[in-house]
């Protein structure tokens, strides 16, 4: 027998299924909803609902957006474009706050055993920018790895011709990190990229 | 300038107010909830109205319950009562499969530094309960801490000239604990209370 109810088990579900939520973390949550009040509740299920309803993909870049083109787009230097994997990939790099160009997002990598080719991915509509806006410079930001590697040499290739700078986020020690936990893999690219002081 | 335009921030917000949740996981759980279907997030929706709508107090514990009288108080005997500060402890002694008994819930202790005294917890409410059911056994649940000892004492005195046995929770070391970790008041409330084996 369940210690809840109907209503509140089910509430107890939705909340289990958001990511890394187990059930002591999902109870939490539904009990924080049953002791506050009514109008934070309502306005929390309406957030909800009006994310799917508004919410689409900004037709520029592919970051989610609720007008048809997303605020970084419609303000910032489009002759730069930094292009990551996924749409919470924006987020990491709009921590960098002097960044003022745009985004564009391949929504994966090329992945053979995913059977996953370049046409699954939103290279074409990248190159359609990069042509039709007079791109200066593409920054490749897709992640560190066997598949985002392959990706971004794939892409690189496509845009040189263009005429475009290609460029890729430098791979090396993590500032605060220690040299002496750092994998061998990092310590050589750390070494290979060294620059002079 | 922030990443996102409105309705995902607003989600973000609501997201945030869980208890324990940060910036990164409110914005984790927004983009599932964008990534994901919309049924499912319509029915999440609806599940926090539903919630907000059904749920009220059990009449007889105090526990959360959609019905007017909670499924444990409907089903178990009623002549054993664990009284609990807050409805979560519930879940937390629910664990105990072997307990066949009811809850009640205090909603607090007594606690002078907060100016609550015994009129501000459900007091009144079990000596009420022990007087029409007949009631054989009081378990005191409360924290292993002053106020909750004190609060245990309390109903305790209340309860003994009304004929009802009245226990508390054991202390000791934590099962699977190590003694050599255990602080000196566990040790010495394990050592009191020690067993003949």
């Amino acid at each position: 027998m369940s210690e809840f109810d109907e209503p509140i088990e089910r509430l107890i579900e939705y909340f289990r299924a958001l990511p890394g939520v187990g059930k002591k973390t999902a109870q939490r949550y539904a009990f924080y909803i049953i002791e506050n009040n009514k109008d934070k509740a309502e306005n929390f299920a309406k957030a909800i609902l009006e994310v799917k309803e508004k919410v689409k993909l900004c037709k520029e870049c592919g970051n989610y957006s609720s007008s048809e083109v997303c605020p970084i787009c419609q303000r910032r230097n489009n002759k730069l474009i930094c292009v990551v994997q996924e749409p919470k990939d924006i987020i990491s790099m709009e921590k960098v706050k002097t960044f003022d160009g745009v985004y564009h997002v391949l929504f994966g990598t090329i992945n053979p055993l995913e059977n996953k080719g370049p046409n699954d991915i939103k290279i074409k509509e990248l190159l359609a920018r990069v042509n039709k806006n007079g791109v200066k410079e593409v920054i490749m930001a897709t992640n560190p790895n066997v598949e985002g590697e392959a990706t971004a040499m794939y892409i690189a290739r496509l845009l040189k011709p263009l005429g475009v700078k290609v460029t890729r986020l430098a791979q090396g020690i993590s500032m605060g990190s220690d040299i002496e936990f750092a994998d061998e893999v990092t310590l050589e690219k750390a070494l290979e990229q060294r620059q002079e002081i």
